[in-house]
């Protein structure tokens, strides 16, 4: 069932570097994920923005999240490439991150993420990427 | 001096999340840096490779401060976009990253980051990517 | 007024590179910009398609007058980069692309296109990306 | 024989939309390819540059032609994306584009593009970009 498969994939979400990170899932849907992440003073940069790093690595997780919901347990999804651009510095106490899948191909994947910063309530958009990966079926990942 | 300017930011490299992920300097010169980091668990993605997200910030971190080497302390150097491609999966204990500077206007800079896998001595080129950024004066940045 | 600055820069769009390909304009708005064009032989490639070149020549022009319709006629719009992808093969007889302007920042722009084949009246998205501008004060171009 | 696959590449790759803009091959190598065009009237924009389509078109084209000398007649090369950063305007009468395969998988290719503006018999970087390519059989095309 879907909804048994996304649940899965909320918690697989949260493993690794990401869970490092500190990311957390808000909701997970067909084609789509939600994360978010309390900011915290590693989270930052040089000039106390969160880092570009944060928000690409949020921002790749959650699209590869938002292309696993498409597929089944059989595939792994991989990061072929992606483009991201920042458009205002990143300063608020939360970030949430809404991945969609733009085109999705049987073996390329192609999903947005957006990122916002969010401050009293108040979401502003500091990230848009675009990513391109890569279905692969598990048993040929070894 | 210049080598002094150098020294400066391999020590100002290290700080907020770029110390919290464990990449360390290797060398500085005039539009080039290099950065290493000794893989943990927590750098890992759901497979076991290291996360596309670690790869993507010590690239876009190396990648501002190989631009920082072409400006002075008057500056400041804030990622406007990038885009990475992911060769082949990161699997050694070792991970280096290079960066160089492709063009270097006096606003608008371009950089290269070249990331390597490192396991017995040898070196896989496993990453790729271009950096955009925008050198701001450090009184604009409040 | 606004109305005249767009119709300005609809008689604008269509001269160099972009009349030599066939371009036209649809519409034009506040941070909008949609043309089309009529598929001849010589904008295919080697294997039928509409080349890669062609769809990213029409998605840059186009996001690029976008932005023009938030400046005035004081600056002018460059590109610094963009990145585009390609989710399926454009086979039909006429190919519409309509862009956005994203993030409107005083002198770093970014802006989307999105380029649509369209057959027997259905339309199918075939490719999207985004771009990365600059306006420059149109003495500062000499 | 290489060499023949090679000559049969750079008479197949004037065709169509690159024929019609006016590239023409300089030669060909494994893995590598550089083309060149006399810039016309035609190719600029409306500022008076060569326009960023002009440019984009040639790095993707020359990027696809370098990676298909890595294959053999039973496969195409189709991109996947790319992004591309312009340096300066391109203002000489001639222009060289020199195109490398830096990843050669076996289904995903990526391939770099350098392009060049050439007064006086100096050459000036003017743009580069990273193209991702996959290869189809040829039979899969249809």
């Amino acid at each position: 069932m879907a909804s048994e498969w996304f649940e899965h994939l909320k918690r697989d979400f949260v493993q690794g570097f990401p869970a490092f990170c500190g990311f957390e899932v808000v909701r997970a849907d067909f084609g789509r994920f939600e994360t978010c992440l309390e900011v915290r003073a590693e989270h930052r940069q040089q000039d106390g923005f969160v880092h570009a790093g944060v928000i690409a690595t949020m921002a790749d997780h959650t699209a590869g999240y938002a292309s696993f919901t498409t597929t089944s347990e059989n595939f792994r999804i991989l990061t072929v490439e992606f483009k991201i651009n920042y458009f205002k510095p990143a300063t608020g106490p939360l970030i949430i991150c809404r991945s969609k899948v733009i085109n999705n191909g049987k073996r390329i994947k192609v999903a947005e993420s957006e990122v916002f910063s969010v401050s009293d309530g108040a979401e502003k958009r500091v990230s848009k990427g675009m990513f391109t990966q890569i279905a692969v079926a598990s048993e040929d990942l070894g």
